[in-house]
């Protein structure tokens, strides 16, 4: 029998040298969404190869058609009654936006005492960087102490989840044997609250389309033709504000069409959290639109949407200028639950603009991305054994939730291999994912590694 | 009696000189609304005064609170009885917006044969180097030969017209004595027709108003908070969407209050002049909305509008990313009509929009300019002179028109030097004024030239 209590000890002891690596990691930047990414990307996969090598992983950089994976084995020796187990993350981090939006640098992290807590800020402190060595530090503690790992492990970590994971599929395909498991952990998912741990069940679908709408003509002189020739920008806006109707619902012709409804249990499961507690309490409200006839975790988590994500048209510069713009550009990403098809909702959007856009006018559509939801079995007994464990480390109910984001690799995970996936992570609203200024805790960290070391712990006793 | 024909044979003798002359000048940039333009817009100047200098003139670089004006003088020797002319341009230009959607590049024009003329590509090559080169070349030739020049000279170049004129009240203000005139001329203005000379004699007021949107919470991520919190380009977009009804009239409380209607014989010379030609014919007016009840001419000389000049919220890099934004700002125009109050629009406006604004979250305005409309007087022997000439150059009547644009040195010069303002240029739509691959051709600037010759010699003869 392992000895849990002296692996959590383990994990005690070496707090310093995790978060020193910690933020190592986090200080080098991995942007996989923009061209000038591509070298951090590079140096955060090597690095991560000597990390995972360090803690008697063999691991490699695996080159794809975009960026590379990390993939790491535990050492031969397979016995047949140990549990065969995946650990999924990813080492890219979203673009920064606008750096001046930063109150402390994004690749800079340092600890800093704040609000009794310990708290660090940058790109990826959160997403996903955090949750990756939440794992990797529990499976060094136990391989410390232990003498071998809780398993025969595998660990891929992606370097293009910010991207839509364009490479995943075919990556996934192509290593089939090797990533072979009885159960994949999938670490890139929330807490319930800061308190209260949790599993991911059930994930939207996602499609993003850009389009831009073009005036017949080029830029024009406002003063002499904005009282007669087309407005690109007031067409757009036009579109735009038509999206939702009143009450919050989405305003396309056959958008709704093949959305399976909520099943009463889960409308029940997810109501009584709403009165226990809210996740979007670090969140303002106000101003929002939810959907008119559902709480707003039904909305986030089982409701499908559509998102105004960016919009560009016209003056740009630092002052004004009498310009009619030749085209406005806005860029629109949708959330699917169960039952809708990702080209069927494209095609429908499409449709619904075309017949918006007056004549002489003209408009183009560039789609990307394009998964559908998913919903993870709430029976596997690798599911029931994580939340003992977190149950267990944290001592509250494991909370099955749902979740707005949308994991490729889950969906490519489950459907190629097959196997149980298992959304664990430590995140929570108010670290600023995908944000400027976003953050962690010390605290977080060290009982999200503990966390995985109960988990381990339970998947043991499952033979 | 000056020898019109001996100063007009000049001008032929000359074209050459005086084509290379302006490529010059449109080569050096002179963008006055960036902060990158200063260096240019000095050697502009500097560039100019050289050359009135080298025509006989005396002139300087006069410095203001933002770019310089470049002054220039007849000399000495005033005769009661010569008409006292001043002569207003600008050498500033608009910021030429991306490059790439150029297919010239804007600052090294070079004669280009097309549709039969000789057309040049650059920033500035219609508005407005090409309109104050007409005037100096016809200076430089009538005093080639007549060997004094057709009156009292004043030349005033300013040197921030497309950042809306700020300094040249105070500069007119203080310049009075030197700026004394009989008649000012503004060359900054269209033709009616490729083939038939304009004055302009109605100019719309400007106010420009940048409003940004803030929802309560910085960048979130779409994916988990787009279904529930606010999202300023949805609520920016059902603003701008709502400006116009579907009449194509601004749906702005009161903001029609204080307009005069247009008089009946102005409506009914724009009418005819509809039915003779359209000086839209280069302008594809699909997909626009002219105000029910006016025409195209009506809509953009004489009835108020709003504009949408720019927008931008969000995500602006090149892939696409799942951010709720934080802010969205848009920048908008206002052409006011007579009876308008800058002040009082911008008010109607932003109260307009406040009642729009959600609760929980803010809306900022920044205000820029704020020009009245302008209606100058058709019955002053100068301008009949003027219009004239100009029917004695192109063969056919001098139309008296309006214009959408605003031209803030007419209302300043006509309030502070209290003169008769006639505006004459030459500019034609298809110049792309403001736009990428603005341009103008070699005949327009040798006849434009050759009527300012024959103006000064009708000037001549009101004494």
């Amino acid at each position: 029998m392992p000895d849990i209590e002296r692996v959590l000890t383990e994990i005690e002891d070496n707090q310093d040298r995790a978060i020193g690596k910690l933020l190592k990691l986090i200080s080098i930047p991995s942007v996989s969404n923009e061209p000038s990414g591509r070298e951090g990307i590079l140096r955060t996969a090597e690095w991560l190869v000597r990390e995972l090598g360090a803690i008697g992983l063999s691991a490699r950089v695996v080159p794809t058609e975009g960026h590379p994976v990390v993939l790491a084995r535990s050492p031969g020796g397979s016995g047949a009654s140990r549990p065969r187990l995946l650990f999924y993350g990813h080492y890219d981090v979203q673009p920064v936006g606008d750096p001046a939006s930063w109150t402390h640098p994004p690749f800079a992290p340092k600890l800093i005492p704040q609000d009794g807590m310990t708290r660090f800020y940058g790109r990826g402190a959160s997403d996903s960087k955090s949750q990756l060595w939440t794992f990797i530090e529990a499976l060094r503690a136990w391989n410390a102490v232990e003498g071998e790992f809780p398993g025969e492990i595998v660990v891929m970590l992606e370097g293009e989840e910010e991207s839509g994971s364009p490479s995943l599929a075919a990556f996934v395909a192509a290593h089939k044997d090797e990533l072979a498991c009885d159960a994949a952990f999938i670490c890139d998912a929330e807490m319930w609250t800061a308190g209260q741990p949790a599993i991911t069940t059930q994930l939207k679908g996602l499609l993003h389309e850009r389009v831009t709408i073009s005036a017949p003509n080029p830029d024009l002189h406002s003063g002499h033709f904005g009282a007669v020739a087309a407005n690109p920008i007031r067409i757009l806006s036009g579109i735009l504000a038509g999206l939702h109707d009143e009450q919050g619902r989405v305003a396309i012709d056959g958008f709704y069409d093949d959305v399976k409804a909520l099943p009463a249990h889960v409308r029940a499961l997810w109501r009584d959290l709403v009165r226990e507690t809210d996740p979007a309490d670090a969140i303002d409200l106000s101003g929002g639109m939810t959907e008119a006839g559902y709480s707003p975790i039904e909305a986030m988590w089982g409701r499908p949407t559509v998102d105004i994500n960016g919009i560009t048209g016209g003056n740009q510069g630092p002052n004004e200028r009498s310009v009619l713009p030749g085209t406005a550009t806005a860029r629109i990403s949708f959330r699917l639950v169960a039952g809708q098809s990702p080209d069927k909702v494209r095609n429908t959007f499409r449709k619904h603009v075309g017949a918006r856009v007056p004549p002489g006018c003209t408009v183009e559509f560039t789609g990307t991305g394009g998964s559908t939801a998913v919903t993870l079995s709430q029976d596997s007994p690798f599911l029931k054994a994580t939340a003992r464990g977190l149950t267990a480390e944290w001592g509250t109910p494991t909370v099955l939730k749902g979740t707005g984001g949308a994991i490729p690799a889950v969906q490519q995970i489950d459907e190629l291999l097959g196997v149980a996936c298992i959304l664990v992570g430590f995140i929570l609203p108010g670290d600023a994912i995908h944000a400027p200024d976003e953050n962690y805790d010390t605290e977080r960290l060290r009982r999200g590694a503990r966390s995985w070391v109960r988990i381990f712990a339970e998947l043991g006793r499952l033979q």
